[in-house]
């Protein structure tokens, strides 16, 4: 039988892995801050409403995090009624939230302490695939831990990458997304001259998606950005907040990344428009606003 | 039945273009620099081997050109035995050739003194594309003329877009290379940081290929870099080329295009790196040389 | 005695610099598009007004044009009653213009194989110094030719610089007004962080002015830049007409440049602005519409 | 008579700049972490040697600190023995060091709970300046606390700005520094696109000093550039953690600042190298690789 899992964290992504897992045939007790959303998902997919994070872990085999920053992970694994206190001797943690490389060396370095294992396995993947269990899941750590960890994966994930030690998948992560992000200030660009040019913005869109320039970013971005429609499917502020993670990684090791130094320069006059809620490709704003050119 | 046709220019493109009008039915006469390259095309697929383009344009309806850059187009359409002079009042021309917008409208403008109609058309998708028949025809000309040019289209090509006036496909596909550069100089950084940082690089590009980073670039581009492979695709020199038409073009309407921009740095570095007839993927050779890390 | 010298073109630095020249004791006919304004010069400082480029030749030994670019250097040298058709065999040729490298050559070219030396002799330094006779002088050519311009070169600088055969002169002019240009855009980029930071503006730009971030720039264009006062010195469009000689002769050697290429970007939305004709410190407003922040 | 002061750190700066506070008649009680220095300073200026921070604000009405980074005045002002331990009430303190506005500000809330009033005050100026009492200071802090400390600042400089309030003579400090290092950036890409063409560098350098292009920076470090001798006089390691701190500042108000964030990765790409400790005119060293070109 599945072993009973520990879940801490029920966003829109969190509530839809827990999910994968109960449907795996997994024991969940799930913790949320807002009591009302554990009880809700307990009401649909059945398991066990936590009082606390020590409480999720109470029986727990593994216990999985889907937070929003470093500073959280770290307050509900080791903070007062954090996770490690319910947790028996060898429990394996997965964080699958987004997190400096560090932090997650420095949490992993804690509970190694204690005698616990640790897995970082940020995800790739917008809503439906946390729906479905078909995630990209990139994770760091040893052999054996991510062993442990393989069936929790294979229920939320379809493409299961083990991509070196500890912290490394965060590493993984923020570079994607850091790639991601230069892609779509790229995108803005070649809109805004586009139209500065005088083609028809349509075809430029049409091209763009069909020939070498294809990407998931033109796919999923260049129709919002001609709209100026900027409803939120990954915020700003949240993308900016990777691609500091990024070069502050790469800063660390002294290797260069000037495309991404840019295209950051850009998001952060986006965002000193006031748009760090809107989804990213608001960056569209700040080129605009460089070349005083409106799609 | 289709209508007779002239192609001038059977390079690797060019050749398997011209095949496809002949499999759909169009007498093709073919002139070629090297003639010996005509004269086996007419062996395998039929036709007529042209002594000049002008004489190629003897009897057709409509004369495809697909050479190196404006100068040749110009060369091969007005020069001293150019296709004009062998060319029937109202012949349409079809330039399928990467070139400057303004030459476009300056051949154009030409033909049209003489009373010819002239569509530029470049395409996108290499010389598997080109065999099948399925490439991405970008076309800027007036509906009358794109309305002529379909037929031939349709037998090339599988997505036909009308981008605009006379000028505008050339417009539309090298910002739509430029986009492919800048996203394939990005890729390069970004192995490089990878590298740096000591995470596993065959993960980091599975990673980058199944998360929101997925673009053609990673799918093309990644595994030549990883492994320094070259073998050239499309030239450094000509993808340079196109990137400065862009640059061009965007600086004549003085629109801003900054990634762009300073990718064109990264290449031209690679490119005084003695990397011209290489695959433009050896742009990573100037982000290893700047970086001073090697993958 | 002096040579006797043709002078050609005489705006607001041709006009100080023949000045010079005629103090100097040179015998001087000048020929300028617009009559009136030689024949005003010709009251104030003597000499002879020329009714052609080919007239000013005319018995001169050395024929110096100052000109807006490239096209006109060859209109009036080489065109219909261009100053070759009235020179004497053995004349020396001075263009003080800022033109691109490559045309020097061409034009040094076509006059040598008439027998005529040419040396390539921008200058730097705005009206005053031109008045003082005070210019730097960077001149590319023979040693031969440089030597016979000498003469000529003290009479309009201070300091006179012979940088390398013919067209090095331009080259080391673009180059310099390059670095200036990107300084100046690195300066609007502080003033507008300092301004979202909070600090006062006047103390800012004092210690840019004292510290080692100390440049002409700073000294020149603060100030201007606060007030938002583009009262031309040197056109924006002039600037950037220099930037990008400068950034096409690095790309034909393959040299990359890219501080410089992302400011030529900022000057190009610049002009978008429709600010052509102010002052190149102007670059402040591509700087604030990026930001969306104004001093 | 002038004021007792107690100074914190005699390294190149600081044990120069507590000389010319003892010359203007201040009793100066001096600690340094190796006490030998001290020793060897008294010797030399009169005035007490201290055993610890603490003791040397023992009856001091000002107490300045010149170290390396913010922990280091955080540790020296408030850890144990730190200096806050032996100063009366209503002590002055004055810290002198490059450190992030964040930790002037939180220190100097620190110091006003118990009392004391807090000034930041970093320098501009190598040593021949801090000798000679000629630097340039910038404060940060209140009027009052300003007033109290001009009479140090009139023994130490000779350019001295009330920048705004606490915290913001680090701000304009770091944009100060951060601007010499992006000119510095330039101007080594502008050496190495004048060596690919083929000009006189000596003569390149001459025009870059004289013409609009002149700045501290090409008086300073092109000639070092030339000759890659980089023998310290700002520290490679030092200029990125200023222009980091100063990102880091822009960042925070979401201000773009593009050429200094490329600039930046040019200097980590230099850091790469192995040359934290050599002269930040290294940053050449960066350039060069990405070029394939050495001066």
């Amino acid at each position: 039988m599945a072993e009973p899992v520990g879940f801490v964290g029920l966003g829109i992504m969190g509530s839809r892995m827990a999910a994968c897992l109960a449907r795996a045939g997994h024991p969940v007790a799930v913790y949320n801050r807002t009591a009302e959303k554990a009880e809700a998902w307990v009401e649909e997919h059945g398991g066990r409403v936590a009082a606390s994070p020590a409480d999720a872990a109470e029986g727990a085999a593994v216990v999985i995090t889907m937070v929003v920053d470093g500073p959280q992970v770290e307050q509900v694994l080791l903070g007062e009624e954090g996770a490690v206190h319910g947790a028996a001797a060898g429990t394996l943690f997965i964080d699958c939230s987004t997190i400096a490389p560090a932090d997650a060396r420095r949490i992993g370095a804690a509970l190694a302490e204690r005698g616990h294992g640790f897995v970082d396995a940020p995800v790739s993947g917008s809503s439906p695939k946390a729906q479905d269990g078909t995630l990209t899941i990139m994770a760091g750590g040893s052999e054996d831990d991510f062993a442990r960890a393989r069936p929790c994966f294979d229920a939320m994930g379809e493409n299961i990458l083990h991509v070196g030690p500890l912290g490394h998948g965060q590493t993984v992560k923020v570079i994607s997304n850091t790639v991601a992000a230069t892609n779509a200030a790229t995108l803005a660009q070649a809109l805004v001259v586009g139209k500065a040019t005088g083609v028809d913005l349509e075809a430029l869109v049409a091209v763009l998606g069909a020939a070498s320039s294809a990407s998931t970013m033109v796919t999923l971005k260049a129709k919002p950005m001609l709209a100026h429609d900027y409803t939120p499917l990954f915020r700003l502020a949240h993308m900016l907040k990777d691609v500091g993670i990024c070069l502050d990684e790469s800063a660390a090791v002294d290797a260069p990344f000037p495309s991404a130094a840019l295209a950051r320069e850009l998001y952060h006059a986006a965002m000193g428009r006031g748009l760090a809620d809107e989804d990213f490709a608001a960056v569209l704003e700040a080129v605009e606003g460089l070349a005083g050119v409106r799609l």
